[in-house]
């Protein structure tokens, strides 16, 4: 996706102005036992993308200085905010504190669409390992549970692509409601 | 993301209901270039998950069977209807004459916000390379350029990553058209 010349001058004023606001997004993610560190490395590029405040890594998640991750991070780790440590829980119940709405990323039918979900700023979101999902204790510490919906057979993204959905929408939630108090 | 027991059945009714009226998603996407064919492979697998109508493969993108493709489509390259072929144009000719609107998605400031965006359903989106892009005389086929916004210091994403954000922001307006019309 390379830049190119496109006359399109008054729509681009429009959207760079409608992010203005946004000083800082009021999201951040944590990823607990992330198997994989490419999804780490692209976490941490979306994370860059968006704004994101911070990532916490938990568990076996991998963090920099890794050159697995490095490969598809592409400098992104040097750029956001991170912090490792074993227990998931420590850092939920610390969010919870700073008044975080902590959100679980799953598949479950019964959870809300992602789509419907109304967060309440500042989110946490909380993605877990590529098979086995959140840990049930985390989950169980989780204030929503927020599903992406899915037309398919597969019933399963990759977590690096989940990420990117579900920060992007918050990113476009968040924009429209300070556009509508503003 | 493993499915776990959550008490929401008011909520989950709801969301699967939303989904009901949408039989297939009119929107197909176009993957000139793209090098890594994990990257491929998780674009299958998000194109299952939103209910892609097809994947057009072009150029050096890889097209199953292939083990590397394989390893992150787990399995949806056995759901989602493909077609390979050197020429992108021949392709992009083709689907204009279908009805469809060419969406190339790119980082150029030029570019209208996705969020900002409204496609004129059956769509395209145009992928390109991870590194150069789409490749300029494709891009000058395409009705509308569209730009994920970028509020960090890196501007790019992971190419699947991005196929990730606008698959489902076009199956949120979709729904939303839908919801409007009925």
């Amino acid at each position: 996706m390379k830049d190119h010349m496109e006359r399109m001058p008054y729509q681009a004023t429009l959207a760079a102005a409608a992010y203005e606001p946004i000083a800082a997004l009021p999201v951040c993610a944590l990823l607990d036992n992330v198997r994989s560190m490419y999804n780490v490395g692209a976490f941490f590029r979306t994370a860059d993308a968006v704004g994101l405040d911070k990532l916490y890594l938990t568990g076996i998640t991998a963090c920099p200085p890794k050159s697995g991750l490095r490969k598809t991070a592409l400098g992104a780790e040097e750029t956001v905010a991170w912090e490792h440590g074993w227990d998931p829980l420590a850092f939920a119940d610390r969010l919870r504190e700073a008044g975080c709405e902590l959100a679980a990323i799953e598949t479950s039918v019964h959870s809300v669409d992602l789509f419907d979900w109304r967060p309440r700023f500042p989110v946490c979101v909380v993605f877990g390992h590529e098979v086995d999902g959140i840990r049930p204790e985390l989950v169980a510490r989780c204030d929503t549970h927020v599903r992406i919906p899915m037309l398919g057979r597969k019933h399963s993204l990759n977590v690096a692509t989940a990420g990117g959905v579900v920060l992007y929408e918050l990113l476009r939630k968040y924009r429209r409601l300070i556009e509508r108090a503003s």
